[in-house]
């Protein structure tokens, strides 16, 4: 990659506050020079009226082509027949784990100050497989499962990014002990993966107790690894620990390695267009999808860049407790660059 | 009751750990002049050998006739055909709901100092089912069950709850987002309840966000309700908030009235009978039972001084960083009463 022979990424902006956080992006992206040229694309709500389609082929396609790309927060189209967007991007494009680093943000002062973990949520199965019925009026059931193929690779792809990343410790969360044998599956497949990284220390925790150690002490975790509920709870629990979905970034990894990197808040159309949203969560994924192009010096001085403008504290969005709107802590962070 | 009419309880000190936290209940509740007798049996890990049995009938029988009692920590028997104890006892006394307030300490610092709430576990089916198979090899099932009758319980006796003990909101936790029919049947239910409680505010809040919100700002809820699983997650998540499962007690209503009141926490064997645990879980619950029991001057009397003790500091046990042991804790217990 070069400024004469930019790759390709695709930019789903998303709906709500999507565009503008989606064009800090953009702006400190371009001030940083990072050679990518962005094919835009619109996934969100507004159905398009002559098609009914609410997620074109296209859109799909530039993602497939790419291999790589960013996308802001989407609604889901209210009405009948339509999933949640981001469980048929899901689907789509295989994206089978959900990777979020969660640290602490120097200057960024919560209760905690020593959380340093990522965790990695298969993202296909489990208790999202959508299969429910009634069994008698009154007697509903649902569904969890798990299979051999997905938990292997969602656990290759833990162990992978523990080993590039220098991380040391996996720690496979579960409820075998009530589910013994979907949990229990998912457990086997760990243990086989973590056979193949003797340089990585292997553990399994009960979700319960790790809720209760996150919250208690964060710094005890690593890498956790985990079947797609409990990701889910684990995951916005870790964020919550560091200051919420607005300043925590994720990326999910498809087949035929593609990473879709992804803001995971909301659309917050309540204060969209107001140019008071705060992009930290988008650009942070913005950072991640560079270092999966292995960009790190440009995802460094971003990083760098983001980090400081935080803790510095003169140019902070409302939800960090300043008066900052969106375009002065965009260019705060491209004067840092 | 009287000191010549005492109310029976069934008391199950448990393993490990179990009997010594049991004698400081003993001790505590002499010294209290509880108007108590305790009937005493033998539940844990040690199986008769001569009918391998490891829960007696008379056990079950005693929590029956008495309709209340007091549990320390179990260890599950070893070996094939032994479910969990308290899976069993759950199942054989039909204690539907597991009752967990969690409040902050006086005088025990955590990174919290603001928790109020009280969590309200439905204890029977959801996720707990116990039906799982293979489908086709490396493919698995688990089956979570919801039954309208088990919702209606459960939500109807948080509901209770929350108005007996003067509480303002009942927080219903879910995943109907993901889990439509079980998840949505457990909601309808909560909010048929709900209609009869028009002075309670109730709203419905997804489990991710339940956790991060908790992380945040514990201080925004008041009464949880929820499924098995998520009660066992979110349970667990709240003790570690105000300083673990030693300093947190539990109550479980059952079939006819029963209330089982128990410590959560392990039966610690590593420490066992060295004079070196923490009762203040177990005391806790015993207090739990007093309420239950309407002797409600009793269990301020007891709560204040287990309080006090804390505060003061001078007597701790170990877990609590300081070096008392759990007689010498109990002493100063009694002599706060
Ligand atoms: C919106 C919802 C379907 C989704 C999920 O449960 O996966 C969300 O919570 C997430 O984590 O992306
Ligand atoms: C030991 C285990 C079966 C149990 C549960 O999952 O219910 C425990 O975690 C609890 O909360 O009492």
């Amino acid at each position: 990659a070069s400024p004469n022979h930019p790759i390709r990424a695709t930019l789903f902006p998303g709906d709500g506050i999507g565009p503008e956080i989606a064009n800090s992006v953009k702006q400190v992206f371009n001030t940083a020079e990072v050679p990518i040229e962005w094919e835009e694309h619109y996934v969100g709500d507004k159905v398009d009226p002559r098609t009914e389609s609410f997620l074109t082929w296209e859109s799909l396609e530039s993602v497939r082509r790419n291999g790589v790309g960013l996308k802001g927060p989407m609604a889901t189209p209210i009405g009948k027949g339509h999933r949640s967007l981001n469980l048929t991007l899901r689907k789509e494009l295989g994206l089978y784990a959900n990777v979020r680093p969660c640290y602490s943000l120097e200057g960024y002062k919560t209760r905690y100050d020593d959380v340093n973990l990522v965790t990695i949520r298969e993202n296909t199965e489990g208790e999202y497989s959508g299969l429910e019925h009634q069994v008698v009026r009154g007697v509903v059931e649902s569904l969890k499962v798990i299979t051999r193929q997905a938990s292997l690779r969602v656990a290759e792809y833990a162990f992978y990014y523990a080993k590039a990343h220098g991380r040391q410790r996996v720690s496979a969360i579960h409820k075998a002990n009530i589910m013994r044998k979907t949990d229990g599956l998912f457990l086997k497949c760990c243990r086989e993966v973590a056979e193949k990284y003797p340089e990585i220390n292997y553990e399994e925790v009960i979700i319960d107790n790790c809720c209760m150690m996150l919250v208690k002490n964060p710094a005890l975790f690593d890498v956790l690894v985990m079947p797609n509920l409990y990701g889910d709870i684990i995951s916005d629990l870790c964020a919550g620990l560091v200051g919420g979905l607005g300043l925590t970034p994720s990326c999910n990894i498809g087949e035929g390695g593609i990473a879709l990197a992804e803001a995971v808040h909301g659309s917050a159309p309540d204060i969209a267009g107001k140019n008071l949203a705060n992009p930290t969560a988008l650009l942070l994924s913005g950072v991640m999808m560079l270092r999966h192009l292995k960009l790190h010096d440009k995802a460094d001085q971003i990083h760098n860049a983001i980090i400081k403008t935080i803790a510095e504290g003169r140019y902070r969005t409302a939800d960090l407790g300043g008066s900052s709107t969106t375009s002065e802590f965009t260019k705060a962070i491209c004067d840092h660059l």
